[in-house]
């Protein structure tokens, strides 16, 4: 069975594949016959581009996305094996996965980290239930440690902006927040930079490393296409000739379990907010969206030309067309 | 105008129709043609399975399934006649039901059993409200007191499993649970096995009887096809050749008002959670789900291979899909 | 890029345009080709009418409607320029709208009166947001100030009561509430009954006067059809050979800033409920709906054959075919 779930494990050149796919697909907009096909979407959490172009995809191309958030309007899902279930989720992954397969082509699932252990995390029990109890395709719409789907979009993204990749700069900017956020996206966002064989800046305050286990995924293909894998911590300015700065906020692993000291030192890291003097010439601004104004990135640098938040985001219903388009080709 | 409402009031020979064409649509994997057909169902709870199964089967036949819950996203609905509307409920079912019947085809309601009352919930307010003022079709998606597509479902699982059901062992095993729930899948799955001319054990404490009103509708129909009807209180073992474990929970109309003794009377029942150890080598498990693992059903059971839980749920797609046939036909 | 958002700066020319192609779809039962379009509509309050009949008008016309509700599902968005986004707001409409309009067709946007201050809702930030950002056209799904569409579906109900409208007489009859409600509905009330020629009476209890700016342009549409618009005051009855009775609350804008004693002036004003002796034998009775009976309007007036509310209701759906057949043309 089909399944779209581990960014870690794909190879580059199915990667490539599903790009040159989402390129296609941009280019001529035109899309894949997905008549008669059925998206089911699950969703742990509150989302706007990934509900809506997974929706807008499947209805462009003839077929359907039906969406369902657990604990409203459907049951709150346990994921747990082997628990007592008289707690407030009435209905186990086990029946709720089985049960949906029959009834759609495709499932996918937004799971989110619980920030509330980097072990815990880590387990990816929810996309792990989907993997194992669907018996129809599955596709990650992100989960605790990965986005792959924003993984591709970011991808396509940097190849309309900087043309060729391979030797340019990408720094991944940590950004602060209100509260912690989880490792998903930067996490993909260094795979992506990693196999487009850029020069890697990973930026961000002492303590807030991303998990050693993608860190060292990361460096390995950098490794591999010859390119370089830096870390700082001074937030001051950007690395000279940054070609993409991309921003995100995550949250320090190590303190996870004291949400207060987190908050504490959230308030005093609010100096690395991405302002319009950071952003060079020639270097162009990526966010997942959503941004928090003035908190993240400043009103200046999100308005700013070379701000591409907006085609990043755009790119993620075409990169989603090209995943489809594999998940219910029969190859 | 057609209404497939009430469970009780259904001809055997019009049920084995629509299980006819559900047993049908399912063998030959087509679907009737609901091109330009829109089914707007309102959920005054939540759903998974109906939910899900409406708006994949009205897909898969190339209509549309519009669906709204009262209270969330849509307005919350009153369906007492009379009273001064000054609390939380701002809109009426006499407006709402009469202006969703100019939007759409057909209607689908999913009431809810209060708890409150069983004399209350005999009357089915809001499902009377849809039957009144609806001016297109009307499907009930479980009521206070009946789940007649369930019924359906079941009975094409039952067919499944056993081949003749006629003659054979049905047993509605009640089961333990954190809170009181409906009547409505026990009356439904009764009525099913009835219909079925199956032998039916009615396994329950003492005091968790079903209404008496459809414990002698199930009972003269039960006698009409040369059937028996059996009660027992005993929780330790299903009687001899049960080739059908029907397990449900349900609360104990007696103590709807006093749901502190509910609560306490449902931890002292305890022992009747449903064991790998009960299923005898030819008995089936079912269950209409949601089910809490090891409050209800044991992991040993739900996952054993006798229990099939899964395609029962599976068929509440293609029994619907014989409703929606019959609906929507000009007969 | 084509916008329906203002129903102030509509000319008369085009609203006829508009209630033609409804009229047209209505007599016909036939539908504008939508096939392959998408609709996004983004919901800031509760829906049942607005929400279903775009998406069944969408559906009937082989497109798809996509409905978001700011803060429950997907984000809850921030309006505000400048602000710093500390709060329990995660996005920017800056973002949002650009995005969406990456995504879909055509974007709907229904916000809501702070009924906070008169003055803030006059700006109608969110509306004016999506007005901006968006990259494809906009349909205001009602705004503070406005309801275009249902101006629409109103003028096209006056017409099938009363024939011709010209000459004819409209009251805009306040009623009581349980609490303040915006100015929407009362100012596109007025607006239709203006561009149809008739003759206004604006009944309300002193204080309860529509936004001054509305009420001029409003009086200067009367005196340009040779119309004339009556104030009252006064409770009772209705004023003689009144054609169609508006029945509408709204809050008193000089209470705004303190609920509490609106709270108590709009008790004091419960003997404004509209009762059916004040119906007389050829007046018609609307209002948009949701109504609370027996607090607004009395069962006696709603169950009335006068009552022309679910009428009035429908033709939401004829009218917004009106307005998505001109802003998918490519005219």
């Amino acid at each position: 069975m089909k399944q779209f779930t581990r960014a870690k494990s794909l190879s580059g050149e199915f990667i490539a594949d599903l790009i040159e796919r989402a390129h296609a697909f941009k280019k001529s907009k035109k899309y894949p016959n997905l008549s008669g096909k059925i998206l089911g979407n699950v969703f742990f959490n509150p989302s706007l581009r990934t509900k809506l172009s997974f929706e807008a995809a499947m209805a462009r191309s003839g077929g359907t996305a039906l969406s369902l958030s657990s604990g409203s309007g459907t049951w709150a899902f346990e994921s747990e094996l082997g628990v007592r279930m008289d707690q407030d989720k009435p209905e186990h992954l086990k029946e709720a996965v089985r049960v949906m397969s029959r009834y759609v082509d495709a499932l996918g699932v937004r799971s989110f980290a619980s920030l509330g252990s980097v072990e815990e995390d880590a387990k990816e029990k929810v996309l792990s239930a989907f993997e194992e109890y669907a018996t129809v395709p599955v596709v990650s719409l992100e989960s605790a440690f990965e986005h792959p789907c924003q993984m591709l979009a970011d991808m396509m993204t940097v190849q309309e902006l900087v043309g060729v990749p391979r030797g340019k700069n990408f720094c991944l900017r940590w950004a602060p927040h209100i509260k912690a956020l989880p490792l998903a996206v930067p996490h993909s966002a260094l795979l992506a930079a990693a196999h487009l064989g850029m020069n890697i800046t990973l930026a961000a305050p002492e303590g807030y490393d991303i998990d050693k286990g993608y860190e060292n995924w990361v460096r390995s293909i950098s490794h591999e296409k010859g390119a370089t894998f830096t870390r700082i911590t001074e937030p001051e300015r950007l690395p000279e000739d940054t070609n993409i700065v991309y921003v995100k906020s995550w949250g320090a692993p190590s303190l996870y379990s004291t949400p207060a000291r987190q908050q504490e030192e959230l308030r005093k890291l609010s100096t690395w907010m991405v302002r319009e003097q950071q952003l060079q010439r020639d270097s162009y601004l990526m966010h997942c969206l959503p941004v928090r104004r003035n908190v993240v990135v400043s009103d200046g640098a999100l308005d700013h030309r070379n701000s591409k938040v907006i085609d990043q985001a755009e790119n993620r219903l075409w990169a989603q067309l090209g995943v489809l388009d594999w998940i219910f080709s029969e190859e």
